[in-house]
């Protein structure tokens, strides 16, 4: 059974093993990640890690937690402009990969389907979006469904793209121009109106 | 060296490996792969196997090669009619999601920054657009930002998704309403006009 520690002291070493551990399983995962590096880095020993943390996974539980939070605090969101919001996600990714690469690494190793967290930290998020849909400023349709696709053309560039993760080495001009394209995709995307050549829509109108 | 086998017998004992090494790496990544699983469910041996491909990480890159093309030919491209490709791609990854998989794995294990991929596929594809763009079924920009944010879109829930993983036990009615949504925000985000709301557009036009 984990313990939380009590003490100034405990605390302060709970925190270093949290810090080196996220460091470790956002750079090989949760099966390639090594207690003992962990210990080296946070300047403790595995009987402390494991009893605060019960084990491994555990450990790994506690990152996830911990940057889950970090994750969707990166970008204040607003409903009514989500395009906005997806070019903060750029510059978020850009600047803390290991929030994405830890969640590549727990779809890959550890949920394959379905969603991947079980909080529910995405209804604020829903309602806002219901919301600007009411009040006409983004298009209709399942507001989960157009969250998870902003989130996933705002990762475009991120540390899981199957095309090119972006790093702060690019050139600051790289960045403006897909800051921009990112900007303008998601705005028309999902801006209110007829999609131009959808033939249902124009057969609703005629 | 690894050596081509030359005899039929040879030859499908090598497809057997890549098969096999397929499965064994979109489960469980490049480290996680265990070489004598591969060689129980392929029925050969390691000798074998570090003959036809060199190493672990050479048979890797065999498998890559392998999947890399089967993920590019997946769907047809069309640079006018990228919406329905989008959508290809969504049933590709929800038939086959070994092959996003295994693209996550080498991200995340071999190649944290740039260029997924050294291949240059992307070529037929980025002309493609271009000449969309220069025929007036496509939005300007970098024909390269445009695939890459079309792709991203198209991953909403593919196997390495960081909100939901689609897979063949979501009911039929899930999978419609989802692709009709991808259709339509890639429509929109691509259909050339001016984006509502683009200030510097305003500007230019006024």
């Amino acid at each position: 059974m984990p313990i939380t520690p009590t003490t100034e002291r405990g605390l302060a070493t709970r925190q270093r093993v949290l810090e080196a551990a996220t460091e470790e399983f956002a750079e090989r995962g949760i099966a390639g990640a090594r207690i003992d590096r962990i210990t080296n880095a946070a300047r403790t020993n595995k009987a402390q890690v494991y009893g605060y943390f019960g084990s491994k996974d555990g450990l790994f539980d506690a990152v996830i937690a911990d940057s889950v939070h970090r994750i969707t605090s990166a970008a204040p969101f607003d409903g009514g402009n989500l395009w906005d919001w997806a070019v903060q996600l750029y510059d978020a990714n850009v600047e803390h990969p290991e929030l994405v690469r830890l969640s590549g690494w727990f779809r890959l190793e550890r949920r394959p389907v379905g969603m991947l967290f079980d909080n529910d930290d995405h209804q604020p998020k829903l309602e806002a979006i219901a919301r600007a849909q009411a009040a006409g400023t983004v298009r209709g349709g399942d507001p989960f469904d157009i969250i998870a696709m902003v989130i996933a053309a705002a990762c475009t560039w991120s540390p899981i793209s199957g095309i090119y993760t972006a790093s702060p080495q690019d050139p600051e001009s790289d960045h403006e121009r897909r800051r921009e394209a990112l900007r303008d995709f998601v705005r028309a995307a999902l801006t209110p109106g007829p999609v131009p050549g959808d033939q249902a829509a124009s057969r609703k109108r005629a």
